[in-house]
């Protein structure tokens, strides 16, 4: 479990990986498809889905010629129970930061919006 | 705030790092009450709380002699929000897993009856 979190958290380290993760929340997608929003060679995407994947944070589908990138939760789900440990601290200590998430997913909501 | 991510994320990504992050979280303590419990010298104790406070995630308090640090729990409420955006891609996938074992389950109890 120590070293899932030690690959998880590294993989995150990265605003690349974390926008792949983005979108493959919002379904699975060929590495085509993948480098496409991305300034970027589809070599260097390839780097980043290599980290990924041995991470556990993705998985390739089955489909022969697109070779699909799938987002995998259950590294993610770790992560966030880890992180939810400090919860308790923060909303405990520190009120205001209540009130600073709320005001984040506020922002969150209006960019949505725009 | 990309920034704070990639900082935070990578700070996390060390079990010692972790485990420092765990001791501040029940009260401040000096470099040389955080070494105690790891097999390990007074600097390479340091080396790792110089990556956490460049992360923002401690901070050494006022008192002279003892230089205790304390988790500043601001950067972690931050990696909480990023990492809350998929607790409904996980919960979906699950709560879709939910469904379709009852679904199963319903299939075979109808083919029970027959």
């Amino acid at each position: 479990m120590k070293g899932h979190l030690d690959a998880t958290f590294a993989a995150l380290a990265d605003p690349t990986r974390r926008a792949i993760l983005t979108r493959l929340a919002s379904g699975e997608a060929s590495v085509a498809e993948l480098a496409r929003p991305f300034a970027m060679s589809q070599p260097a995407i390839s780097k980043h889905l290599k980290v990924l994947e041995r991470a556990g944070l993705i998985r390739r589908g089955r489909e022969a010629q697109r070779r699909p990138r799938r987002l995998e939760p259950r590294p993610l789900a770790e992560a966030t129970g880890w992180l939810e440990n400090y919860r308790k601290y923060w909303e405990g200590t520190y009120q205001r930061l209540d009130a600073l998430l709320e005001e984040l997913k506020t922002t969150d909501r209006k960019k949505e919006r725009r």
